[in-house]
């Protein structure tokens, strides 16, 4: 994290100019059937079955210091995730792309959050009959200001992580979390007992001892030089991706595989990564420092790599403010 | 089931009169932040966190010929519900309650489906502060002409389950399935996979072969006289409840436990029940009959039983329509 000072400083400066806005979209900004408003004013059906049944899935790009990244894996992502479902995209993909770009544009927002929801729309409670020629899915969008899972300032020092005793992770065979979802009732346990136990990120296991995911975030533990994340019962995220990538850049091998807690709990560097903060180091865990309890040497590399990229062209596109 | 025909057609002449109505009420109301309307113009805040992170509980009594079921006892598990998310009813009970009576009243339906629910209400996403006074929960309440999860023409002949096979239920270990929830991506999979086996009920496992509940309802087998139910990885339905009420006074054995598969597929006799639909007997699983493939008499004296207690005036509370 060579660049870590740099990156803070303006970021704050870019967060600073946001705090001075004190027009409606400040806040937050949504489209719901083809209208745009202020997110604090966005309304969807009661009736929707993506609230009614957490019939939904959704994705979440976004835009760093005006760019946004990866956009079109999040897109495409967004679409195998409807398809999982026997769902479809509401409209061509292309031009959810342009809704969304200009959104952004219309949110001034520099740095951002995009959350971009697609449900099953709405069809009578308790109907049988979900074919798609039935179905007319619904499309939801908005942009808010950047969101760190864990404080940006923690970056530089990490945070802790506990693994969860109350909770565990809704298992595959359950609910496919490769379908990117909002059902968070295993989430919201393990964050209420985050917050009781003083941490920031709860890990969950998948009830066999093995290391999942937390809400929402993946997770990779270095041992020996070697990264290992969860193939199984997570996410496969597009920060993962990236991580995954950066590591065949740098020759540094990486296990996506079963990830026992044992080896979890005798790491030498832990981080999680989600498009709603990049990296994160994890340098405590269950109260105790994880290895010398610093921030490690492959930690530093990737989450430099990270947000290098953010000014890749290959991977961004600007955002044409208006 | 000797009361099933003067029973279906005097809801039949009900619906017939429903469906001669023409007025905004006519599919359904709601009520949202103290506005009564129709339940097609409803709208929640796309911001809820019910919505977002699917926090929330829900609770659905049901009004047959005019009165209201055990309302007290879905309040009562409702504020359980609360609590053991750490919410609270965002209103005395009480006035909930009238709230409920009033809505009903309005809807002028004989025969409805009640919803509430109450979400975590509105806070920045991905906070870690949920502690109460922090939380504002939601309430949303509506109610629909009454829902059957297997259309009532069927009862007499019994309805065709299936034992899902490409999904599983959520275990309790990750979301308590005991707090009503609407995370319904195992039932929404196991919906769909109903309807490609071309059948109407779906029994979900635990994953360790036992037998645990359905899209929204409690299983019950019978074996030898003896009634089956699962006592863990459910909903502690109150129509469960009330099918285990009518067997204590009837004194027919009821175990409460961990209920194999093995039992299931050499059931004398299974019913399903929920407040949406009640007790429903299941004749077909899997494109075999159980046993002899025709309602049971135990299935038949417990649905003459739990309707009649539609009329109990201990059980229920008459509606006042306007």
């Amino acid at each position: 994290m060579n660049t870590f000072q740099s990156t803070l400083e303006s970021f704050q400066k870019r967060e600073d100019a946001l705090k001075a806005r004190e027009d409606p979209f400040a806040d937050g900004i949504a489209w719901v059937e083809g209208e745009i408003m202020p997110l604090s004013q966005a309304r969807i059906p009661l009736a929707d079955q993506g609230f009614l049944h957490g019939d939904l899935t959704y994705d979440v790009p976004a835009v760093w210091d005006g760019r946004i990244f990866r956009l079109d894996d999040h897109l495409d992502r967004l679409e195998a995730s409807c398809h999982k479902l026997r769902l479809f995209l509401p409209k061509p993909k292309e031009e959810i792309k342009q809704l969304v770009l200009d959104l952004i544009s219309k949110s001034g927002f520099r740095d951002a959050y995009v959350e971009l929801i697609v449900t099953r729309g709405i069809h009578s409670i308790r109907t049988l009959d979900m074919s798609p020629a039935k179905v007319e899915p619904n499309l939801y969008l908005f942009v808010t200001p950047y969101v760190w899972v864990v404080p940006m300032a923690l970056h530089s020092h990490g945070a802790a992580a506990i693994v969860t005793r109350t909770v565990r992770r809704i298992p595959p065979g359950a609910v496919d979390p490769t379908v990117k979802n909002l059902q968070w009732g295993d989430f919201n346990r393990a964050i209420l007992e985050t917050q009781d136990r003083g941490a920031q990120a709860p890990f969950l296991t998948d009830g066999d001892s093995n290391l999942t995911e937390g809400s929402g975030f993946n997770i990779f533990i270095v041992k020996g030089g070697v990264l290992h994340t969860a193939r199984r019962g997570v996410l496969e995220g597009i920060t993962r991706r990236t991580v995954l990538e950066i590591a065949e850049d740098e020759k540094i091998p990486c296990h996506v595989e079963d990830v026992p807690m044992g080896l979890v709990y005798s790491a030498d560097e832990i981080f999680i990564c989600t498009t709603a903060g990049g990296l994160m180091p994890i340098t405590g865990l269950d109260g105790q420092p994880v290895a010398d309890g610093k921030v490690g040497p492959i930690t530093s590399k990737f989450w430099d790599a990270y947000w290098a990229l953010h000014y890749d062209p290959k991977l961004t596109i600007d955002i044409m403010y208006g």
